[in-house]
């Protein structure tokens, strides 16, 4: 007999309407139980990801990071991280294309795999095709303990997000992501590109993020708004730049899923080669726009939606100089969080999607046509 | 005085209602005319690329594609011939996104930079800022000679595509498709990765390439007809696999650009990460499928579509086994094309974007909101 772990209480609704919002508002938990795992020691250590990691991560020539849908964005974002802070190249391959490519491979590139359940089909097939075209080494990012990614990797790291009900990923996303910024982080220190008071910096932050993203999620009733408004249209565009063009992908992707929008992300240099001639009145365009290097490039993006008629939904940190108008709607986030913006900014284009979809009164943890796990090609 | 080297036939419409049109049309000529930068040799030789080519493709440890819009399409497509048929590791980078990140670049990594216009903004400033992160070589493919990037870059291959005057790029997207083809088969040339026998198959198929156009060209009654029922929606989702997901994102973008439908392509097996809750009959679905090895896998794909209420619309190739039925519409290509099949699989999407447009009584040369060269950021 197999007894599931599963509590009673963990599967519980309590003053929910769905698992999905239950999920959204359990993440600075979630959040704060993953970095558990570091056991309040001072300082990072590499074991946290197995007991070989430490050399491991030191031979890593580079990463390739593999992975499908939501998890796909949190790979994406931890590309920039991968990048700028522990100065390692970085890929991130959709599984489903890359296991059907001829990749030139170099066997010293770490293969990391992303997925909720460790179950994803795809994801399988290509941890086991990098294998075969020589990469020596794996780790894995997961929120079951023992799935089948786990077993197939030599590294792992498992999110503590607790059990996912809502078909949307939610919880496990931000975890994932807290996972590859203690990857970045971890690398970075063992590549000596990470001084003692910069960790501690960057410690201190990530401490600092469940109370942080409990913030944001006070921001709801003005999303509620917001998702009032979306709610009646078809379309919608999510725009970003930088490590913050993949949280537009996800919030594009979190409204498709539940809502049934057709919303659509674009890095927002793009915008003038095509997409700009989408917009007008039936089609919003949802900005994400922290206070960081790239506001001003961002500013110039929006007015030119503005100038064609498009109604802009600004999600702006307390600090950046953007103000609501006519047909300008702005949030304030709290003021810009650096290194971890991205994992912010992704709460509430979440609550958009969940308010959106019970505006339409859509069957918002089951949405139609899809399944948790996609343990199927 | 500077006198203008267009001619009065080259702008003239001739029989065709817009230049877009005539440029569609214009492409087996205008790749007839890129193919002539070969000089009729019977076999590949570096120089094309410039007198230093064959020094500086042999000292290329790998490849990074910078470029925006409809060209980072082009680039996208020739990841996988540099991949496949060169064995050479290939980045693709779109340009606004490159210049504000962090890369860990490798000096040796040859910069290729793609432009119809040779003055695309971002694009300058993405191989100006390769250059400051230490790549020592650079090439540029572009359709209008003296322009900035092809006096920046070390090599160039001008496509000879003659001057587009469409915004939406047509016949500059085909030829820049030959043009990488061609770097791809020389890198494997000067790599020793291809026989004298397939050299001269592939040199064989890329001549027969704009019979092979002429061909698709006549399935124009058949688009029409596709263009006609498409052009009542508004919404489209374009689907590929490999080599053909970059023309499953061109033919969704040419249909945004002018005919204003919300188009978006996906990578077919991401459908059930998502996209899929979107299907339903509101929501056609344009299927690239050529009769390669991935054919089992889309079909596989376009079962879920059309069980959950999706119409969908084939465009095969004669010896595909897929037939049309209710909710079902195939048209027919020429039989697979192999290495060329995603230049031939363009031609058809451009003529549904042209149709649809023209139906929803669009000015076609003159999308709203969109210039011909984004030469500001």
């Amino acid at each position: 007999v197999c007894h599931s772990s599963l509590t009673a209480t963990a599967v519980e609704l309590g003053t929910y309407r769905h698992y999905m919002q239950k999920e959204i508002f359990e993440q600075p938990t979630a959040v704060a139980n993953t970095l558990d795992a570091m056991a309040n020691c001072r300082s990072l250590a590499p074991q946290i990801f197995g007991a070989q990691a430490e050399r491991v991560l030191r031979e890593a020539d580079a990463v390739l990071i593999i992975a499908c849908g939501t998890s796909y964005h949190a790979a994406m974002v931890a590309r920039y991280w991968l990048e700028s802070v522990a100065g390692i190249a970085c890929n991130v391959e959709i599984a489903s294309e890359y296991r059907y490519r001829e990749p030139v491979s170099n066997p010293a590139t770490l293969v990391v795999t992303v997925s909720q359940s460790g179950e994803t089909a795809d994801t399988l097939a290509a941890l086991r095709y990098a294998k075969s075209r020589g990469h020596r080494a794996s780790l894995c990012i997961c929120n079951v303990p023992e799935s089948s990614l786990v077993r197939a990797s030599d590294l792992r790291f498992l999110t503590r997000a607790g059990p996912e009900i809502g078909v949307a990923s939610t919880k496990a996303f931000t975890t994932q992501l807290v996972a590859l910024a203690l990857l970045a982080m971890t690398i970075a220190k063992l590549r000596s590109r990470l001084p003692e008071e910069h960790e501690q910096q960057l410690l201190h932050e990530m401490r600092q993020l469940p109370a942080a993203m409990q913030q944001v999620l006070e921001l709801e009733p003005q999303i509620e708004h917001w998702a009032e408004r979306l709610s009646a249209l078809e379309h919608a565009l999510f725009l970003g730049r930088g490590i913050h063009y993949p949280i537009a992908m996800e919030g594009a992707l979190k409204l498709k899923e539940i809502s049934y929008i057709h919303a659509e992300a674009y890095a927002a240099g793009e915008l003038k080669h095509g997409p700009l001639a989408l917009v007008n009145a039936d089609m919003p365009v949802i900005a994400i726009a922290p206070n960081d290097a790239l506001i001003e490039k961002l500013r110039s993006n929006l007015q030119e939606v503005h100038a064609r008629g498009g109604e802009l939904y600004v999600l702006a940190d307390r600090d950046a100089n953007v103000a609501d108008s006519e047909g300008i709607h702005v949030i304030r986030m709290p003021q810009y969080a650096g290194f971890l913006s991205p994992i912010l900014h992704t709460v509430p284009l979440q609550l958009l999607a969940y308010h959106a979809a019970v505006k339409r009164n859509n069957d918002v943890d089951k949405p139609r046509n899809l399944a948790k796990s996609v343990t199927v090609e």
